[in-house]
C-alpha cells in the first residue's frame, strides 16, 4: 500500500510555475538566526505541523525520503530530551522540540514504495522502473558487515580508470553521509519555513546522541542529525550579530 | 586580518524582525522541483552572486562555515564538469553550475578567525572567547590518524555513564558528516533562492566526486557534497508528479 501527499501538497503542473515576491523570500533567510533565549508564546500546532510537512518539500536524494521528524510533545520525554541537549536554554526555553533523524537504511523500504507507486502507474518509463528495481540496490547496499560495499569500491576503482563513475557510497559510512545530507535539507527547510511562519529556531548538535536514540527507541542504524528547537525569540534571544567571514573565503568564481 | 560579510547582509538589529507574507515563502518551498532540462534563458550574474550569498546565511555548526561553492565559469572547467556528472541532462542543459563543497578541516582556520575577530571587540563575553579557544578545539581535532578521536571516544564512554555528553564528533568520519551537514543546509538555501528569483535547480550526487576533486584542486579532506546546476525549466524539465509518502511515515508525534 503507497500513500502519496495529500493533493493540495502537489504541483497542480509541472509547466506553471508561481509569480514570487523574492523580496518575501530574503526577508526570510536575513532574519533566520539561531535563537538561544524563547519568551513564553506559544506556537499552534497547526503551524508546527505545517512547517514539518514543508520541511518534507525538501530536495532529496533519490527521492528516498530517508529522514524522520519526532516532534516531542510529552512532558517526560521533553524533560529527558533538554537534559540530553545538555539543559542549554536553546532546549530549555523552546516552545517545541524536534528531532531530525537520518535513516540510512530507509532505502530498503522507501525503494519497494516507489515500486509499487511506479508499477501501479500505466505511463511508468521503463528508465524509472529499472532506477528503483536495480540501480537503487546496487548503490545503496552495502551487504553484512559492509562486504558488498568493499567489493564495489574495488569494481569502482578499475572502471574509473577509463571513464568518471560514481564514487560514492561504498560504506555505510558513506551510508549515514547519504542519509544526513538529505536530512539536513530538511532541516534548512524547517527552520526557514518557522521563521516565514513568524518564529524562531535554533539547531543543536551538542547533544547526547545516544541517549536521544535509546528515548526515541531508534534503531542502531538510524542517526542524530540535529535537534531543533522553536519559538518566538525572546528580546535577548539572540547573542549578537550576525558574523560571517568574506564572502570571497567561500564563493570561488573558477 | 578579519573580514565580515558587508553590512546590506547583516542583521540592523537582533530585536527587530520583520513582517513577512508567509504565503510567497511556502510558493517557493512548493514550487521547488528538481528540474532535470533547462531552456535556453540565461540567468544574470548578480542573480546567482546574489543567491550564493543567501546560502551562506544558512545556519552552520558553532559558526565555522566549514563550506564552499565553486561556481563553474569557464568553459574548459564546465565541460569537464558534466562529464563528471556522468552527461546528465540536468548537468548539460544547466546555465550554471556550482560544485558545493564541504571541508571538515576548515574549522582550524575559521576558528582562529573568529577568535581574532572577538578578541578585536572589548565586550566578548568570557564563555565566547572560551568556546572558540579551548571547546573547538576539544570537539573537533581528532589528531593524526584519529588518535585523539579514539581516546575521546574512551574518555567520552566513561563520562557517560553518570551524565548526558555529546558523542560526536570523535573520528574523521564523524567529521565529514559535521561538514556535509552545514554544507547540505546552506545547498538548500541556494536551491530555495534560485527559485525564488524565478530559476529552478537540480542537486546532483551521482556523480565522480574523485574528478571533480582534482578538477578544482582540492585538497584531499575535502568532500563534495553535491553538484547544484541552475537554470530555467524547460516545457519538460521535471519529470512528472512530486511524489512524497504519507507525512505520517515521517512525522511522529512522541
Amino acid at each position: 500500500m503507497v500513500d502519496i501527499f495529500k493533493d493540495e501538497l502537489q504541483v497542480p503542473s509541472e509547466e506553471i510555475v508561481p509569480n514570487i515576491d523574492r523580496n518575501e523570500f530574503i526577508k526570510v533567510i536575513e532574519s533566520r538566526r539561531s535563537v538561544r533565549v524563547y519568551n513564553d508564546q506559544k506556537i499552534p500546532e497547526k503551524d508546527v505541523l505545517h512547517c514539518l510537512e514543508l520541511a518534507l518539500l525538501a530536495a532529496n536524494s533519490s527521492n528516498l525520503q530517508a529522514w524522520a521528524f519526532y516532534w516531542v510533545k510529552s512532558d517526560e520525554k521533553k524533560k529527558k530530551l533538554i537534559q540530553y541537549c545538555l539543559n542549554q536554554p536553546a532546549a530549555r526555553t523552546a516552545q517545541e522540540l524536534i528531532v531530525c533523524v537520518a535513516k540510512p537504511m530507509a532505502w530498503k523500504e522507501n525503494r519497494k514504495k516507489m515500486l509499487e507507486l511506479i508499477n501501479s502507474k500505466n505511463n511508468a518509463p521503463e528508465a524509472v522502473i529499472n532506477y528503483y528495481k536495480k540501480i537503487v540496490p546496487l548503490a545503496y547496499d552495502q551487504g553484512f558487515l559492509g562486504i558488498k560495499g568493499f567489493f564495489k569500491k574495488i569494481a569502482i576503482f578499475f572502471l574509473s580508470l577509463s571513464r568518471p563513475i560514481p564514487r560514492e557510497p561504498v560504506s555505510f559510512s558513506d551510508m549515514k553521509v547519504w542519509a544526513q545530507k538529505t536530512t539536513a535539507l530538511a532541516c534548512q527547510n524547517l527552520m526557514l519555513s518557522f521563521r516565514a511562519f513568524g518564529y524562531d529556531s535554533c539547531p543543536m548538535e551538542g547533544i547526547d546522541s545516544a541517549r536521544i536514540k535509546k528515548l526515541l527507541n531508534l534503531s542502531k542504524s538510524d542517526q542524530i542529525c540535529m535537534v531543533i528547537s522553536a519559538g518566538k525569540r525572546a528580546s535577548n534571544g539572540v547573542y549578537g550579530k550576525r558574523i560571517r567571514f568574506k564572502k570571497e573565503n567561500f564563493i570561488k568564481k573558477v
